[in-house]
């Protein structure tokens, strides 16, 4: 518990509290809400049962924010604004201004589908109609975002689609009353600390030797694509114990740490191209693109990321990349000298300084003896020569190729940080 | 409201509540509840803190299954069972069984980590400590998967990680505890119809316009990765009803539906390539090996996929794909004729009978007045001939390479039914 102004989330749909899909503005919600020095203390997915609903937004009343998404349509089952303005006690009212705006949106969209407007007319009432002093920070289609301050409460009202929500977010925060609640919230200032090639648990064992979390530094130790993502939450005044705390804690991991930043590898591979002048391509069996496909996620990389040969039949390792047929009979694809050859292929066939193969045995079938499912092997090569490594990687064939993806940048990482170390 | 039996998920993780990771549980077991024929009526997702944990379950009490994940561990932080066991009034006890189990697996982790097995011992006694009378339904590491029979409630205790709860879950449904519950759930019928190309709202019209749903058919529409999906749950003795509604509702968007089954359209297209003998490429610049990681995504794609090219660079375009320079220079390598220039010269280059081809400006930079972000060109190139496609998508980078991944599937799978139904 901390004494920061607290929020509960409150996130309706039906496709959502089934599991159809995966809520996105939850999180989203909390992130910024933790940023801006609220405390967030409960996400409640629920459908749009009103009942349901009703109850989740009562469970909030007490906290200092209600956080809402979804149910602002302009049918009778999207009942949000209608049920926050009972909870808040504010009686429901037409607001003009509002009404002309929607009307207007509506109005182009009636012609548009060549419909008449009066099919619209009542949801475009039903949409206008908010709880009285409620603060309107725009519409996403026809739907309104809306700020309302209740008794104890204040509601920020918000569409469902995750875009529309990102994009309205901005004004809500502005708004008078969330103004005023985030006037008593101080801003913890976040750490970041990112490790690969060691587990959670030697992670949190360091921690706990480091004297462990807590006294103003709220610590989270959070396993995320095959990294450990550490974040450190330090409340005003603990500055000095969070730098004594993470410096200590640090110590026994230095070899696993890769940034203290929001940097991916991605970035970070290309950016120590970047700043080398060096240009990069992949060659990949069993991940399928997904390396070139991380690189290439990043804006900007067309810099440094040439290409990739995507060289999943053996044929095509040959053909393209010049894997010996030899080498190929002798050790099979899945293979520490493959894995090289397929490096120094791509980097002669596309002209690049810095070539990463992948090639594995992503399953479920494929798999032998001597080469079970999870078998990959990595290489990366560059001027100064190559290095390789091999993974038996756990689970299922979308977890080993995620898996092999992250192992693949990281070893380039390796590869860029060592040599240019030795050059120095 | 249903008269199926209620169904609450109680989510506890720090870093869940925070939106630092976004939670994978709650779906899983909503989903799970819906098919097993129960209401799933709320995901509370709540961090570590005892209060907030305990006011969560008791927020379940009188549904009929509390599922809950999370908060398990060694530690005095992970209250889960504690609560659990107070909610449900059952005194806590230890179960020597479970202890011994417990105490192999962490004496091994002693051994393995170099460590006294004292560090464990305690940690050992808690996460045996379990409710008197609840059911082992199998461990994870050294966390017990629990069942619970409460007064009202069963509540089923699972471990955070989602492959472990997804390991032990079939065992907490073969529980006598649960399986009492389900005895007096009639699990629903599921129909799944999957559309492309045509708008959420435009599906919603249609559902209205043949009559909507409710009387024991309930449809979720739902855009999905750029596709419609909409959902029939059927309740028993709404067979009927749902097949009037669903013929009637499909009949105007028919050309858009594109399975009435749970198939990708990874699968799809790589389903028609199989089936025909034919073997595909991709050649890839602003999605950067997305449609290949896409297709590699499908096990078994092996004897149909052969590879790709990710031509990021222009030089990549004119020396392994055979694009002319000249085309480049006169049409731009975001262009209708660079699309089948790609498309054409990865079919012959990796000697293939389909090539897929995706160019465009991903963003945030390169666009230009006639070109904006956004732009995107396609081609699919058979022995029968091409197609092209271009579409103008919205969002960020990573949403317009998203959608320019389905969209290239998309065109290919058209592509393929069409030649199908010419050559017949």
């Amino acid at each position: 518990m901390s004494d920061r102004p607290r929020a509960v989330v409150v996130v309706t749909g039906s496709e959502l509290v089934r599991g159809e899909r995966t809520d996105r503005n939850g999180p989203f919600y909390a992130r910024e809400a933790l940023s801006l020095g609220l405390d967030p203390e409960r996400i409640v997915i629920v459908g749009d049962d009103p009942g349901d609903l009703e109850s989740a937004l009562r469970s909030a009343d007490g906290a200092d924010v209600c956080l809402v998404s979804g149910g602002l349509g302009p049918t009778h089952d999207d009942r949000t604004v209608e049920l926050v303005a009972r909870v808040a006690r504010a009686p429901l009212r037409v607001d003009p201004e509002l009404e002309s705006r929607i009307e207007a949106v509506s109005r182009a969209a009636a012609e548009r589908l060549g419909r008449p407007y009066a099919d619209f007319a009542p949801g475009v009432t039903k949409q206008a109609t908010v709880p009285e002093g409620a603060v309107v920070v725009g519409i996403a289609g026809t739907a309104p975002g809306l700020v309302v301050a209740g008794e104890r409460t204040v509601y920020v009202v918000m569409p469902g689609p995750p875009g529309e929500l990102r994009r309205l977010w901005p004004a809500a925060v502005a708004s008078d009353p969330l103004r005023q609640v985030l006037a008593r919230a101080t801003p913890p200032e976040r750490r970041v600390l990112r490790f690969y090639g060691v587990s959670e648990s030697a992670v949190a064992r360091a921690l706990a030797d480091a004297g462990g979390d807590g006294a103003g530094v709220e610590v989270t130790i959070c396993a995320r694509d095959f990294e450990i993502h550490v974040d450190f939450v330090v409340e005003p005044g603990a500055g000095e114990r969070a730098d004594v705390l993470a410096a200590s804690f640090v110590e026994p991991l230095r070899r696993y740490l890769f940034t203290e930043d929001q940097r991916t590898v991605a970035e970070i591979v290309l950016g120590e191209c970047r700043a080398r002048g060096l240009r990069l391509a992949t060659a990949e069996s069993c991940t399928g693109g997904l390396v070139a496909a991380r690189l290439t996620d990043v804006p900007g990389s067309s810099d440094v990321f040439v290409g990739a040969v995507v060289a999943y039949a053996n044929e095509v390792k040959v053909t393209q990349l010049g894997v010996p047929e030899s080498l190929l009979a002798a050790h099979g694809a899945v293979s520490a000298e493959v894995a090289a050859a397929m490096a120094d292929g791509v980097r002669r066939l596309l002209g690049v300084e810095v070539g990463i193969a992948v090639t594995g045995v992503a399953g479920p079938a494929g798999g032998m003896e001597a080469k079970p499912v999870g078998l990959v092997h990595f290489h990366v090569s560059t001027q100064e020569g190559g290095r390789g490594g091999e993974l038996s990687l756990p689970g299922d064939r979308e977890a080993i190729r995620a898996r092999a993806t992250v192992a693949a940048l990281h070893l380039a990482r390796r590869v860029l940080a060592q040599s240019r170390h030795e050059v120095v």
